[in-house]
């Protein structure tokens, strides 16, 4: 229903005659919008499928062999990985073919509105990612929280209990947010950086008269699927040591990958000839292949930074556990600021692959870089797809009673993929920060084509985003703001669902209770519990994604494109901060929850058990670190990605009847 | 030593002859600098010493007659609120006229260089507000907590025990923080915001020509005064409402002040003629008069806010009390959610407020609504000194035994002092984003100033802070990292120092327990907490303290001073966000607690007791809030003001010998 109504807005303000200066007669940006959507939800439906059968095969196995389990989760995941990126990678390739023959762009100058028709493949992505990502997040926790509280805290019961009306719901919970979520925030990512890359190159002669070099970003990708394919192998390998294994993954498939897309670097002209702002950068082979690179490592860099900080190998996550002795409040605040440090590292890796590969080719560089993060992201997905597979086979060995060391197998499994959870996630920061700066360079483009277009001497000032502009610092003071207002707004949504939640818990236990006194079998009401969790998640996403979706627009109509550049740059600046601190306190906090549950933390040579006090600061902190990790650092991915892609595809509406209030043209 | 230390660094860098352009061989930036910050430190030191007078005499006369008591605190609050703004704008008026006979300026193209170097008494403000308002935080934090945890949570006792050993350091925290931590921040605020529009207005030939115009923002602070003076009548009304009669002089002084500065404005030319990146504004007086207004009506308004969503009055705080009912987590993730959230409104206020003032006289109108926002900065630090010094004539009452009434008034006092703290702080932080936008667009105009005297025939492009530029990209990133990076500092130190406190006291409990078994008298010693606090307050700021004098310097020396103009803008646009929702979060919790602890929440009709599990929940609130409220949020303050006017004293040294590594005139 979103789709059809986003997709008639898409069709009025960018397909009709008066804003499609290229007089073609075909919705191509609505359709390609609509193609978008449409992939990502089958990708994601397939995830969830492939993910639900795997589940309970992988419980069955490990019955018997924790390394067969380990396989089944672990293949689950690759078929997410292989599918998604595949899916994506094969209909974009099509849309373009297709595209191509029916505009039949024989001239340079047609190049460029092919690749902006194209770019709604990107929105499309990203407008499902919303549902995933954030509609998917507020399920997910709602559910974790809700049945969590009700069950483990006010009922005592173990995590994962049938008897706890929540846990089918948490369960179906994990496969939304960390399957569909995650795959459609990689998708959304994916399409776009790639939209991205074809928009500004195809500003650039050399690039469209040499014919494959347009299409380097999307053979990237397909070489990354290759490298990809070829490391997996690695994967079964029988060893004991299952997140050594998952780490493999990573760091041989950026080693493969590193190597093999030099050959394809030959495809491109010796002299790319990037032009971005006027100015012509002369961009070698190999400062091409050098911002790919950049991003590939640095990616790579950022997930495992992301681990020193929430593992709880590390002395960072230790010394949360060691401040849980003096009560929840220093293990909160030392939390905050965990997170709050843990933002140094990547933002540095970020701002040097950013530096350098704008200046060697200025935003196609970037969204090389982002192509070249995403690069290995069949393994990637496939990692992420096999935690909550895993999570999912111990919730299923609980529920049906069979001997406990199945449940230990399955526990073993789940820990190694809560550790590669976070690299994960790291790495979708990261990716969605220089995906949104390339968008971001691509609407500037698209604003400016448009002036050109229409005759306006001053089109080349378009590019300058002065800062020292008032419009440019009042939308990069409300921009840096909206992360905030959107995040409020999402923990503000997990806690109003996960408290419905609890009081429906709370009801059926005591129904529950009344049955078993008079002797009746006391059955929880699981059904109602998951319809609380998706009628929540769906009427609470809608104030977030509206204020991402029309903050840059409304900015831009009223106040101009220069005010809509404005809260681009501060949305994308302060929103990875809040991203990166949020998710990385939440991995803290849980694994120090873990490390005190594994015994690990002592007081004066005593093991701290579960119950006592220090253990219930732990507890806090874990749950108060589930919405910030799950629901609302995440989602400022969405955030920054879908406000940049909404002002490319609207860029010339905007360029043409924006700045109502204060005129958009005028600006210039 | 610092200052003495620092003040070398500037005569070097600033004051000598390869970097002075103007030839002048008197070190007139280092002299501003060590003026400064004199004074800087004398107003800090006799509010102390006024306030630890008022606070016996408060107690004293809360004996007899609460009325009395809040007309002495509010006195004591009055000597540091005048004496402050008075001293600041004396000294400044002298410091002007005595370089001005010796530099004899009477070349319109000397006045620049007059204010640029009177700009040095900003930076002395602000490197003594780095000590009153970091350090001092530190200080109170770790006191308290520090206090609270040992003495209330592990040994029962009550706030402010004398039998507690941090009860004392908790206490001249209090005064450290509140009154020498507040003051030298709005010091520097308000120095820094008159050198600011001195140095943008020195650029415009009609306000040099107008031999009084330049002077106009010294006289807006001067009518500030007189305004604020005559409603400190109010205050003498007799009545029983106390925060009521707080919130009246705040509303009054504003209305006064909207009012008494229309005379003043016909001192300035018909057309203002500010030039400011190249650009001619023909501000009208009644524009600037805008310009004021909107600040001081903005201040008030945040303000308001700030009390909206911290006051237990309001429903956001009730919110916050009832879902302690489900324990700490749900606190905090509301209380977080609630801190993002209220930076919505503020945040929209300001941006209103730069645009308009931007928009009608560039930096010279924001530097004039900077100046308006801290026009009844008398009024506002009377205000925020009465907190502090009612705070400790409690703790006096019940270190010394008083009858219980009197405890019961100074209580009174206290409360309405924490809801105006709010507004305070709100307030405060309102004004160092403007003030630090006015200052970075001072810094801009001085490296354009250096290259034009250079030669360099484009010099106007270094108005052009072009965000799609790799440097300026990246510097906007690290900068908006840096507020991030900051806090977790002065976090980390606060609980550092608050578990050395928890030891020590833990330690004297133990001697003291003995002592009275042994039946001798038991003595805690003060000295030696209050000895860990300044030890602790003096070594952990180091850190902070240098990132922020620093980062921006190092990436202007390396990168050139478009990656400072990048850090700046992104450390402003970031910080506040983080400053607003770490001061608004910890208020909420702290009122929150003091609406459980008031007897106001019931569950099912019953009320709820201080020592039971929900009470506990609120109180870990607060104590997370602490540290955010009073040490990291406000401290992101003096990040942004000192980073910016660090850049400014030294922007003749960046333009000049900056971006070793990529070129600094080269990005022209």
């Amino acid at each position: 229903m979103f789709c059809t109504f986003f997709a008639a807005i898409v069709c009025c303000a960018v397909d009709m005659p008066w804003t499609n200066t290229q007089g073609a007669y075909f919705p191509y940006t609505t359709f390609a919008f609509l193609v978008g959507a449409a992939t990502s939800m089958l990708c994601g439906y397939i995830g969830m499928v492939i993910a639900t059968i795997c589940n309970y095969k992988t419980t069955y196995l490990c019955n018997t062999d924790k390394f067969a389990g380990f396989k089944c989760a672990f293949q689950g995941g690759q078929v997410l990985g292989f599918c998604l990126v595949g899916i994506a990678l094969l209909v974009l390739e099509i849309i373009i073919l297709c595209y191509k023959a029916a505009m039949n762009p024989t001239e340079f100058e047609q190049a460029a509105h092919l690749f902006e028709f194209v770019s709604g493949y990107g929105l499309g992505g990203s407008t499902v990612a919303l549902f995933g990502r954030v509609g998917g997040g507020i399920y997910t926790k709602a559910a974790d929280v809700g049945a969590d509280l009700a069950g483990k805290v006010d009922a005592s019961l173990p995590e994962d209990s049938p008897k706890n009306p929540g846990t089918i719901a948490d369960n179906v919970g994990d496969n939304v947010g960390d399957i569909a979520g995650m795959g459609a925030d990689l998708f959304g990512s994916l399409a776009e950086s790639t939209c991205a890359a074809l928009i500004v190159s195809s500003g650039s002669r050399n690039m469209v008269n040499t014919p494959e070099a347009i299409y380097f970003p999307l053979v990237v990708t397909a070489i990354g699927i290759v490298a990809s394919f070829i490391c997996q192998w690695f994967a079964y390998i029988k060893t004991d040591k299952v997140e050594l294994q998952l780490k493999i993954q990573l760091w041989v498939s950026t080693i493969l990958m590193s190597a093999m897309i030099i050959p394809a670097i030959y495809m491109l002209p010796e002299d790319l000839g990037i032009t971005f702002a006027g100015k012509e950068y002369h961009t070698t082979r190999w400062e091409a292949y050098t911002c790919i690179i950049l991003g590939l490592w640095s990616g790579l860099f950022i997930g495992l930074i992301t681990e020193y900080y929430t593992s709880k190998e590390n002395r960072p996550t230790q010394e949360l556990a060691e401040a849980c002795k003096h009560g929840a409040a220093p293990n909160i605040i030392n939390g905050l600021a965990l997170g709050y440090l843990s933002t140094v590292v990547p933002i540095f890796c970020l701002a040097i692959t950013v530096l350098v590969s704008f200046y060697f080719a200025a935003m196609y560089g970037v969204a090389l870089a982002a192509i070249g993060m995403l690069g290995c992201l069949p393994i990637a997905l496939s990692i992420d797809g096999y935690g909550p597979i895993s999570d999912n086979a111990g919730g299923i060995a609980e529920m049906s009673n069979v001997h406990k060391e199945t449940r230990e197998n399955t526990d073993d499994l789940d820990a190694a993929g809560n550790t590669t959870a976070a690299i994960g996630k790291g790495f979708a920061i990261g990716s969605a920060c220089l995906v949104a700066l390339a968008l971001f360079g691509a609407f500037v483009t698209r604003v400016a084509t448009t002036f050109q277009l229409e005759g306006n001497a001053k089109w080349a000032n378009a590019y300058n985003v002065n800062i020292l502009e008032p419009f440019t610092f009042a939308g990069l003071l409300l921009g840096a703001m909206l992360p905030y207002w959107f995040s409020a707004m999402t923990m503000k949504a997990v806690g109003d669902a996960a408290q419905d939640m609890l009081e429906e818990i709370g009801r059926q236990f005591k129904v529950m209770d009344e049955c078993t006194k008079r002797g009746e079998p006391a059955v929880p009401d699981h059904e109602l519990c998951i319809s609380i969790s998706t009628n929540a998640s769906l009427k609470k996403m809608v104030a977030p994604g509206l204020l991402v979706i029309i903050s840059p627009l409304l900015a831009g109509m009223l106040f101009g494109f220069q005010a809509t550049n404005g809260i681009l740059a501060g949305c994308i600046v302060s929103g990875i901060q809040i991203a990166f601190s949020a998710s990385n306190s939440g991995g803290a906090w849980d694994n120090a929850k873990k490390y005190v549950e594994a015994g690990l933390l002592t007081i004066d040579g005593e093991v701290i058990k579960k119950g006592t006090a220090v253990h219930a600061a732990a507890v806090t902190g874990d749950t108060v670190g589930d919405p910030l990790k799950d629901t609302s650092g995440p989602s400022i991915n969405i955030l920054i990605k879908l406000s940049a892609i909404c002002s490319l595809v609207f860029g010339t509406f905007i360029a043409q009847y924006g700045g109502l209030i204060a005129g958009g043209a005028a600006q210039l």
